[in-house]
């Protein structure tokens, strides 16, 4: 899984580098570790932001933080800062020898966006992928266009699909993964 | 839905009243949204904790928070803070002139857990039911002994069940609603 900061969009639509936010890291990576996931990739090219991300892992990955919270630790060690998702590719690449299949997950519909029911047969080859959730106002349209596969939009009754990108990735990792 | 504040247990298994998490609110309130429920009662019986939920939500509800973010106000609306879960019944007790049902969830297994496919079954009569969520280490065991039912813990392969109070009602939601 990788949380995508950059290339992103911001309320008016322009391509920004979004700000990491704390809460995403910690609950993003319990999902991860959850469903089994291998990594989860913080991807952003701001080096601020990712000096900051490592000093969080490194808090509850090491000394006080994982002694006060085990649960904490075995999450947060799942983190990986990477500047681009092709260097989040790359290192999959690295350890398995196979491109990962990139899966791009938008509030925003797509013309050839993928069902829930198809990704999971997709996935089912037990080849990698990675599954990428945008923040800010969601990655930009160039980045969609360059993914394998954009998975449909999360909706429900109601047209409201204002989720936050933390609650998306928890129902999308349960629908794609989850007997 | 009703996202409980007390009585919650802490690290130590004593019973406290829990702070209130900014994300939290809009977290849940755009899921409430999302899935058409009625209301969102955040439980609190600490007076200052409950002048705080209700700012947050007056900021984003009237004035220049609603004009900002629409679709922040349409969730945050949702919100109605109260002093205890009886407290909450029984508004909807005065609305629908029926004693809703009261499920609660946990990371606990209980003797008495029901699952989710049970739950989708018994939901389906369409008659008023509170779907509660613990704060900090969880609601307490006499909390839960007195509902009408526990639902089963969210699990996947991994024996790893550390989701956030987020997460989980995001999955919980989901499964028990959506098609």
């Amino acid at each position: 899984m990788a949380l995508v900061h950059h290339p992103v969009v911001n309320k008016n639509g322009e391509t920004i580098a979004s700000a990491v936010t704390n809460l995403d890291l910690h609950d993003i990576a319990r999902l991860a570790r959850t469903y089994d996931l291998k990594r989860f990739f913080v991807v952003t090219p701001l080096h601020d932001q990712q000096t900051l991300v490592q000093r969080i892992v490194t808090h509850w990955t090491t000394g006080a933080g994982a002694q006060y919270n085990p649960k904490r630790c075995e999450a947060l060690k799942l983190i990986r800062v990477v500047d681009s998702l092709a260097d989040a590719s790359a290192r999959i690449f690295k350890r398995s020898q196979v491109v990962p299949r990139v899966i791009v997950t938008s509030a925003r519909a797509a013309p050839n966006n993928v069902t829930f029911a198809h990704l999971r047969g997709v996935i089912a080859d037990g080849k990698p992928v990675v599954l990428t959730f945008g923040t800010a106002w969601g990655v930009t349209a160039e980045f969609m266009a360059e993914a394998d596969f954009c998975l449909e939009p999360i909706k429900f009754g109601s047209t409201y699909n204002h989720l936050s990108v933390r609650c998306a990735a928890a129902i999308a990792l349960d629908r794609l993964l989850a007997r």
